[in-house]
């Protein structure tokens, strides 16, 4: 699986000289992403690409890695050619059985056994490896930049999917180690890349978008030996679902009940959206712990009464704070502070207080999880409190910030780069749900 | 109601020369929101306040709306000394029965039975029209703008939710007519301003923050008679939630599935958080039709999963398309473009591509409503998608966008400002759910 994330050496079959062609795009990925490796471009008909030497099938020297970009009908053909220098290979052509050309399956499948070369794909984005500035993918950058780097490796069956979701993880700052969009799954298959990931030293939590399951026994097999983390985002839940997977990825996406009952015997997280899939991640991968009963701070009362209601109808409850916790909050805060949990400092709440509040609830053992609510709308709320939630990323209790957007909000909430931040009541309670 | 809403002259008890302070903050807001009325400040310690002669409560003009920013054991007081001058009084100041001084609601409601003065408050944020130029609150624009102009309206007990609400409503362009915080309800209540709404022509969609009802079967008779689509948030739905609502506005959250029931009966919309409930009045402004099926049109197949299953989960169902809609989209579209519902345009779609595709399902009588998924990270998207879907703004079936966020994608998100556009599948289904 090495072969396939860190590559000493990479040839491109269909390097393009035209800048817009996904074979180019490949060749420009792994240039501009840094990848320290030789680049091989392949293409009959040129001499030189983004300043590389070109070879042809015939030509290329022997590579860790062969990417295919060429046209569905033509890569069995070039890849028995090239297929004794190669120690891997990743399809990103689509065109083969999912499109009804099973014979070209076959074709590859008899290649991959003759030479005894794993083969990714077809039909796939490509993977991506930060650590290694490994940028595999065919969509320039300007499209999907290359995520920061971070714990979190993402596999996928789907690739527009797991593009919109590692484009999405730059917006919330999600730090990503590995990304892998595994396509048909001719050879290569998802349990093979789960193993990986729960074996590698760069991945902490893992997040797995899946339709259908290849081989579901060999997965639940994979998983039991795994003790990462694992948040899923399951899609084919209800009829209209199933039916949907079936034409997409032409996966049996299974009863969904069966699956939810594997996950929670994995202790797998279950998000509901591709929301709450990135913010769990997030926060999984800051925190560990197990939650029950959750301490709210707020600025708002309504929000605060909002985020109740979330963490109820959501299973949690709201803790009961000890009496050394109620006792230290009536000392530090003026009357109209409601003391209570939701802990509402009201609208002339300063950063300072935000700080004593939660530090009062970190300290209190009936509280496993804090969600803090800003409405910066308020006059002396300010950039101060940046850095004092940031403070509580590393705490032993989860942290999530509630904070609608807004003029002055959007800003301070981008800056809150290290905790998770969400903007409505029901997703800070989604995800503590998931992570719980 | 009127003298609230659209006063000729407004007398500001608690102007200040010190720009950070509330009663200065409100006469900042009047001028720079466009008033076009008279204002006057009233300080018994100054001569002059931006630019503005000023008052005493003993010299202050006949005024249609006299405005209390002024503590709040003094506000009886001064406003008894110029009850006779005003013809409506609204006090933002809070310490009044919610901080267990009840003697100053007493006096207040003895004032005004007196000289037969409406009294709006205490403890409230204050109001907005928007087709009057007018901003009456006490936040500074820098953390709360005045909205676009725009036909909802939103009326709130809670003061911080309205300001966190109304300022996200500007980040999705939102347009807005009026917004109430009314607080306290210590003499105007919430049924008089929804009563108001229904009435007001520049008010098509109301949108009702409530945690609890002050007076239930008023309430209940005024919203019988109204004609305008309402949207509500509820807050206060689990016992927590109850709880939390008891502290924040004293409010007696009631039972929710009475309330429940009397929404569904009044065919009112019920939103689950602030988000689904902005983006669900953005909806509702614009569309007024009902919804049973849905087309789905993707680039997507994973996100087209998605949408289906979250549809599905909130009783909605795909349209099975007619033969003619089937027979029209196989004519337009290559082979690997999936035509059953969901559309899957897959990873070649074009914006010209999205357009046929929702032409086709909006002439198809078996479509109530169309969501559109839109990766931006594909290659062929670009902002010509723009144009294209902003012409589905005054459409006759309700167009829900998915657009998730990213570096690219967030630009152009932006730019769709004609339409509802969402980050994640499941808040397509949630805003068809609201106004379905």
């Amino acid at each position: 699986m090495d072969k396939f994330f860190s590559p000493k050496s990479v040839a491109v079959f269909g390097a393009s000289r035209s800048l817009e062609k996904p074979g180019r795009v490949v060749v420009q990925n792994l240039l501009h992403s840094g990848f320290s490796g030789k680049i091989y471009p392949v293409n009959p008909h040129a001499d030189e690409i983004a300043n590389l030497e070109v070879f042809t099938s015939e030509t290329v020297p022997k590579a860790d890695l062969g990417v295919f970009v060429i046209p569905a009908k033509i890569v069995p053909k070039n890849l028995e050619i090239v297929a004794d220098r190669l120690k891997s290979a990743l399809v990103i052509s689509g065109g083969f059985g999912e499109s009804g050309n099973s014979e070209l399956d076959t074709r590859l499948l008899e290649i991959s056994k003759k030479y005894d070369l794993r083969i990714w794909g077809p039909n796939c984005l490509g993977l991506m490896n930060t650590h290694q500035n490994f940028n595999l993918t065919f969509l320039p950058t300007s499209r999907l930049p290359m995520p920061p780097k971070g714990g979190v490796s993402i596999l996928s069956q789907s690739g527009a999917t797991v593009a919109s979701v590692l484009d999405w993880a730059g917006t919330i700052q999600l730090g990503i180690s590995k990304v892998a969009s595994y396509g048909n799954q001719l050879d290569v298959s998802d349990y093979e890349i789960l193993d990986y990931y729960q074996k590698d030293k760069e991945t902490s939590v893992i997040g797995f978008y899946v339709e259908g399951l290849k081989e579901g026994k060999k997965l639940l097999e994979v998983a039991r030996e795994g003790k990462k983390p694992v948040i899923v985002l399951k899609a084919g839940k209800t009829g209209s679902g199933v039916r949907a997977a079936k034409s997409h990825t032409g996966a049996l996406a299974g009863n969904f009940e069966v699956f939810k009952g594997i996950s929670s015997q994995l202790k797998w997280g279950m998000a509901c959206g591709p929301e709450e899939f990135l913010l769990s991640l997030k926060a999984r991968n800051i925190w560990q712990s197990h939650i029950k009963n959750v301490g709210v701070v707020t600025c708002g009362g309504g929000f605060g009464v909002m985020v109740s209601d979330s963490l109820e109808e959501l299973g949690m409850g709201l803790s009961n704070f000890s009496e050394k916790t109620t006792e230290s909050l009536k000392k530090a805060f003026p009357q109209r502070v409601s003391i209570k949990n939701p802990v509402d400092l009201t609208g002339d709440a300063t950063p300072e207080m935000f700080g004593t509040a939660i530090d009062a609830l970190m300290s209190d053992g009936s509280v496993d999880a804090i969600v803090v609510v800003l409405l910066m709308q308020l006059p002396k709320l300010n950039s101060e409190i940046i850095d004092i939630l940031q403070n509580y990323s590393d705490s032993e209790k989860p942290v999530v910030v509630v904070s609608p957007p807004g003029a002055y909000a959007s800003g301070i909430n981008k800056l809150i780069t290290d905790l998770p931040v969400v903007s409505s009541p029901e997703k800070a309670a989604g995800v503590l749900r998931v992570i719980r």
